[in-house]
């Protein structure tokens, strides 16, 4: 058995693992960020004996601890920056080896996520595969040559802050124009807003006041009931993604993307339109095979899946 | 001993090289584009023989042959597409084994460069690097975790089709905002021309007079001289290849890049300016360690060895 902790921004998610990727048992409880990673780290374990106990499991006969991180993690489990945990350069494994002797591996949420669905979801037996997570940012994940790819200093990709617009609108980690300022799941909530404001009696404004506040959904959700203000924000929204997704095709060629996060979600049609643009794209520039776009098979419990995958691994 | 033929689309290269990566004996002949792709590998093997003739060396004795070409080329040895030779799903390794029975290896003309840089160049002993050219457009070859990179499908990577600004310039795959509309040679010569056309009686014009026409290097030669004009458009350039290379630094965080193609030969000047605004924007981002930026030390063999390399490898 192992155990994955998937920490996010909102809620930690603590999972009991089998080898095949069978959740056992979870437990959540509020991230309650930003704090302290020890006094966090203590909450973090003391769920754990609860689970455990709960399930008549020793924490002696747990062969490991995986945790996903929205950061970037380098290869000895140090959190050198985690933007939504206001953290930096918090040693995370060294905290989380005070309270055990099991095997501790730390990785990037977005990494365990791919790896989840690596082993055991929709990517599996793929050499080369890519998960991108339209979330606040962009996270991504990536399998090449039949391994998570780390980097040359372990610290993985971020291909979110890949530039598809040279001196376009800021983004929060200084540069201009990177991808998710355009196709992240918050980009989509501000193109809503801003529409909102320009057309306050049109079908997106009775939408997002029905639900109080704008969101990606308010948009798919005003595409569905036939708005055309919201079926082009929805046209723009896609060719951004597309855009993203044809950079790494033409940097990597993958078999298959897998697209999660909030917006994938929305419904099968969202990642099919992704789908025959991006692959009408490459049809025409003489790509072959095509390349996937799927949806992930584990969706919620990929996080946990994929954090006790990294234990399993190293 | 092998043999590496370095197919470019004005001149073909053809050497015969030791297992240490020395250049033993070379040769050279106008490629002659567009041609039969027949009649070429005829004109190749000739070449081939009477190198070898003049340095008694017998076919036989030949461990294996490598082909480097300007285009994309899958597992096969097939020659998917080669927009300089107009070629199109070319069966290059089978012509090729009409005339031998050594082993032969067909490679894109960058990944040779990347092969030959990380066997006996500059990136010896990384783990992970990248090879950048920037000529008429931008190639690209990257050694992932101690390999050439071939993608999914083998047919590697186009980093040069990139998109840097969406919904920017034509490319000529059908594309817009490519990198390598901005960042390869050709990028800096088009916008030479219109700097010229926009100011006939300046320092630039008059270099471009002096030299018969535009190319990168008159831009290059009026930075040197001063000319205010050349050098904003030298620091424009330089931000588009920095753009590409930040990107490359997001998705792979790689040890190295190299900066190959005749841009970089223009001088140390432009790979260190390169080098100091890529790691000037690292630092601000706490990428640890630093990316070096460098130019290839093999410079106009780096062709012949690595596509001979290919057959090292195989």
């Amino acid at each position: 058995m192992f155990v994955g902790v998937d920490i996010g921004g909102t809620n930690t998610k603590i999972g009991i693992v089998s080898k095949l990727g069978r959740v056992v048992a979870m437990s959540s409880f509020k991230t309650r960020s930003p704090r302290e990673p020890q006094d966090f780290v203590k909450e973090i374990f003391a769920n754990i004996e609860k689970l455990l106990h709960a399930n008549d499991i020793q924490l002696e006969n747990i062969e490991g601890i995986g945790v996903g991180v929205p950061g970037v993690v380098d290869n000895n489990g140090v959190v050198v920056n985690a933007t939504n945990l206001k953290w930096k350069d918090v040693e995370l494994k060294e905290i989380f080896k005070e309270y055990t002797t099991s095997k501790i591996v730390i990785g990037n949420d977005a990494d365990c996520a791919m790896l989840a669905e690596w082993k055991f979801g929709g990517a599996k037996g793929a050499k080369n595969a890519i998960l991108i997570t339209l979330g606040t940012g962009i996270g991504s994940g990536i399998i090449l040559d039949n391994k998570l790819y780390r980097g040359a200093h372990g610290t993985g990709s971020e291909c979110g802050h890949m530039v598809i617009k040279f001196d376009g609108e800021m983004c929060s980690c200084g540069n201009r124009g990177c991808w998710e300022v355009y196709a992240s799941a918050k980009a989509l909530t501000r193109r809503t807003e801003q529409a909102v404001m320009q057309n306050p009696n049109g079908v997106l404004s009775k939408i997002v006041s029905q639900y109080g506040r704008a969101s990606a959904h308010s948009c798919f959700e005003g595409a569905r009931r036939g708005d055309s203000v919201s079926q082009n924000l929805m046209n723009e929204y896609i060719d951004y993604v597309v855009c993203g997704l044809i950079n790494l095709t033409q940097i990597f060629h993958p078999e298959m993307f897998i697209l999660g996060g909030g917006v994938a979600k929305e419904g099968l049609n969202f990642v099919k339109a992704v789908d025959a643009k991006l692959n009408d794209f490459l049809k025409k520039n003489n790509f072959e095979p095509t390349v996937l776009v799927k949806r992930p098979v584990l969706e919620n419990n990929a996080g946990i899946v994929g954090a006790a995958s990294l234990a399993m691994d190293v």
